[in-house]
């Protein structure tokens, strides 16, 4: 077997020099490298934006998009739509592994997994496309993939309905960093307590900060803070504007004996909330932003503005064994389940 | 004396609710509040984007000059351009400290500072202007000002000239956080090694990782290696471009044995660097970006895409003693001095 780069150059065709996602072609050719990992694929998760506009330019007509969908694998070997750029997911079973991996990886032969990163940068040959669900953007195929040394992936567990692991395991890095930040006796604050990351990361810093540390979720309104309250994942649920610094700094302090926390997670989905997580934490405290709407100047100069001498951490979706840490969330906490199953399956 | 909150939030006039910064109209009387500090005021140096509009609405004539700054700050209590939102520095004298303050900070009456937070959030009355130097943005008055409890600053060194150490002060937290994170062993890449905030980080970097430890500064083209070469900050200079990941990762791992290195600091002033700072840090190590033009989604997206688990920071202007690290290296080091007088002053 050939040596392959652990990111995919080597088989990316056309530009040269880039890594696989900006590619316009990559080898799909199934033999595999020693570092790479033979996926047979049962199903694609295609990406909301992706689908929708290839729904859109077929008439919605089924058997277009089937043929749109062969046509952008066969040109580019790869499913990244060439308008809107993005991928998806895919649902498979391990076939083989690479020479250089086998045994070193938590993987074998026979596992299901779902890859966690982009259809645009993965090697895939479609032989059949049996069934297209559009409801739920999935494409069920005959095929394989590879995965990249790179590569994300995750083990679906036996014991809990694939819809319901793969909707935890879209939003897995948050939990998964409150759990490798937070340590007993923290007092933790987080923004956005009562959405689907916010609620993930209020369960994994309960479980840590011990009986000396505290729980703080920020919601908007009195109908989150009941919702939030009866999951018990808090010590306290407070209601604030996020983008009103001031208010969320005297409600914060309010539930806290007037004191700053240790750590901020800010999970909310609305921009200019980077003050409301930067003032309520102490100096040499951390601030951790999973929100994808923070600006990274807007950060960097207002802790600097108010001489906060905090550490600022952009989130990182991905961390070592970040799906174990999910699944393994909701499969201990029965609430935890309820609330998905009724809000996200 | 009457207790005030840290961030000066009781000096706000108008609108209600806001911090300093945003405020409109601040209280600037001069009776202070027991964690605030009085400082007589010499000069201010007014951020370039401001004099640079002040100057043009005046047709650059002095005194239309002079009168309009009277005016903004008797209107709005701070020296804040209505127009661009910015502020600038002051110099002056530590006339008074608050008695919550007194002992407890490494400040005295009669100490020569320089605030590092913006005129734009600063409490400031002018007596008289004494003159302005427009070729330097730089106003002389008699006046008096207030920092507040969470406001930063250097005092002044009295063995260096005032500009040179306005220069470095200027970038301080970049090697103050270098300072912070590196330590002895570790290898570190700093991208934009040969600009102001690079080279502090190098020198830096080179101070604190030993024998045994490894400074890699990557630059733009032959003639800055020249320069940074020379220097001898860094153990490895080599030239590659900062927007060309796959580049900047051969180039990097061909210095280093193959391997990837401890820490990435960013400090190019140039967009989409984000790949080329996350691709050649090793699993668990830390990418700090200093690089205003850094974008928070495409570092967190990024990471995620090829499955790093790093740690990312955004940088923050300001950590404790980060002035006197600063100052330090210019006094500890000639030829860091040479440059600075050279390039900067």
């Amino acid at each position: 077997m050939k040596r392959g780069c652990k990111y995919g150059t080597h088989r990316v065709i056309e530009p040269k020099e880039v890594l696989p996602q900006p590619a316009i072609k990559i080898d799909n050719d199934m033999n595999i490298y020693d570092n790479e990992i033979l996926i047979d694929v049962c199903a694609l998760n295609i990406d909301s934006a992706s689908f929708t506009q290839i729904e859109e330019a077929c008439d919605h007509d089924i058997e277009k998009i089937k043929q749109m969908i062969l046509d952008i694998v066969n040109e580019r070997g790869k499913m990244q739509n060439p308008v809107t750029g993005s991928g998806g997911m895919l649902i498979g079973v391990v076939e083989r592994l690479g020479d250089k991996l086998r045994g070193k990886i938590d993987l074998k032969e026979g596992d299901k997994i779902a890859t966690l990163v982009s259809l645009s940068l993965t090697p895939l040959r479609i032989d059949e496309i049996i069934d297209i669900k559009p409801e739920i953007d999935r494409v069920e195929i005959k095929g394989k993939a590879i995965l990249f040394e790179s590569g994300i992936y995750a083990v679906l567990p036996e014991d809990m309905e694939e819809t319901l692991a793969l909707a935890a395991l879209d939003v897995a890095g948050a939990p998964a960093q409150t759990a490798n930040l937070v340590k007993k006796g923290d007092t933790v604050l987080i923004l956005g307590a009562a959405g689907k990351s916010g609620m993930l990361c209020c369960y994994e810093a309960r479980k840590r900060v011990g009986e000396k540390g505290k729980v703080i979720g920020l919601v908007r309104d009195q109908k989150s803070k009941d919702f939030l309250d009866k999951t018990n994942f808090c010590h306290d649920v407070i209601v604030a504007d996020a983008q009103n610094s001031s208010q969320v700094l005297s409600e914060v302090l309010k539930v806290n004996n007037n004191e700053e926390v240790d750590i901020c997670i800010n999970c909310v989905n609305v921009p200019n909330t980077e003050m409301s997580s930067i003032l309520p934490v102490k100096d040499e405290g951390i601030v951790y932003f999973f929100s994808m709407a923070t600006s990274f100047t807007k950060a960097a100069l207002g802790a600097e503005g108010v001489g906060k001498d905090v550490t600022m951490i952009i989130g990182n979706g991905y961390t070592k064994g970040h799906a174990d840490v999910t699944i393994q969330d909701l499969r201990e906490c029965e609430t935890l389940r309820n609330i998905f199953k009724e809000l996200y399956v």
